[in-house]
């Protein structure tokens, strides 16, 4: 597994905290933070968008994800998540990070206090996933 | 768990085989089938539906949730899904199931033979998830 | 256009009622039903599926569409919307209507009284859109 | 209508260009690129980034919007969108704007090589759209 620093996941957990501010939460008041960590070591930070057409939303996960892999990345090395109650990310997110993410990936939950509350892999959260190398078996 | 008889299993595989054949699949050519099983008996088929725009296509699992759903009922009990190389659901699949799903529902994979070739459970497929409790608390 | 008869237009509003009763819809509480015509004068309805993960949900128009196209329809000739305001289908259910309706599908909207608000095309409600077409050009 | 000067509709037609070549495409092997023109004048580009699950990528229009948006803006005063064939946004992107744009809002279409070939507004590719409006009625 990507081994990360003290330091690391700290700032991880901090830029998600950071983005959580900046959800657009009108429909579920819920806020997220989400923050990722790419192979040259930059974070790129999101927060959740929702929509009046509540299925035209997108969570913060993946908005920090997309942001990363749209900056010309292809790979992420870890992700924090930060929610009031811990809550973990929803499958539709795990399906994504997976795209870009070794299967040892660390997974870092944390609450908006910024204490870490649950640590898993890309692999825990998601097993026996569905992958590119499903689609050309 | 639920527990399924052999021939239950064999039910809901063989609607899943029944309609992996109408999958709408001209981009990908990769087609799955799947089936739900409701709390009185009744098993609903679904196929994968594509789009031009790709994010807007749906999985099969998921046709075959909402369909169950929009027919009046609020849980299945048990589900499979059939593709060529037994493929696993999406996380954004396993998602959709959470809403409607205990934990202990048996998740069945199985190829175009029909023959099963992996079981699970919901919370096996996708372990602390993010559910209805997680927004009131 | 293809032309609807008085019947077939009430067939399809009184559809899309019935099926706005079956809305799960514990997060937003606006109910929406749906109903579609296949080419060979069979209905589907659908309702709107919602999720805690919000952007997991589904509009009724979706559902209503991908039902009919997995029990092996390709075509669909017209699609009724019922909601308590007459409001209108989101972006997405609009972009899943145009893999499978001509320029020229009516779209019609009602209140829940059944009564007609609206009458569109796929084409007068997503102009110049993207279609099949444009992948292979 | 907002109006846009002619080095402004350059400077999102060359960025939407700049990101186009960013596009995660493995799939489709269509690229698309975006740009997004904030309230104080920053500009945000984004790529679309498929999925081996195909409905879990997303488009490139909403890619930018959402980096806006997570960037703490909440409205977009002009879009442009870049694709080898003048392809047109989804409705499901069409959608997303609608939240954060006004409905006089420009959109602007070009090919790869920077010319603009299509010129409409928010309403002009939505009309009678979806909005927050709608869920307080």
């Amino acid at each position: 597994m990507t081994r990360l620093t003290v330091e690391l996941k700290k700032a991880l957990v901090d830029q998600a905290c950071l983005y959580q501010k900046r959800a657009y939460i009108p429909y579920s008041h819920y806020a997220v933070g989400s923050a990722v960590l790419t192979e040259d070591g930059q974070i790129y930070g999101g927060a959740n968008i929702e929509n009046s057409a509540y299925p035209s939303g997108l969570c913060a996960e993946r908005v920090a994800i997309f942001k990363a892999i749209s900056e010309g990345h292809r790979q992420i090395k870890a992700i924090a998540v930060v929610t009031s109650n811990g809550g973990s990310p929803c499958g539709a997110c795990r399906q994504v990070m997976r795209e870009f993410a070794a299967l040892d990936m660390p997974v870092i939950l944390a609450d908006e206090q910024g204490e870490i509350v649950f640590e898993s892999t890309m692999d825990g959260i998601l097993p026996r996933s569905f992958g590119p190398e499903d689609l050309v078996k």
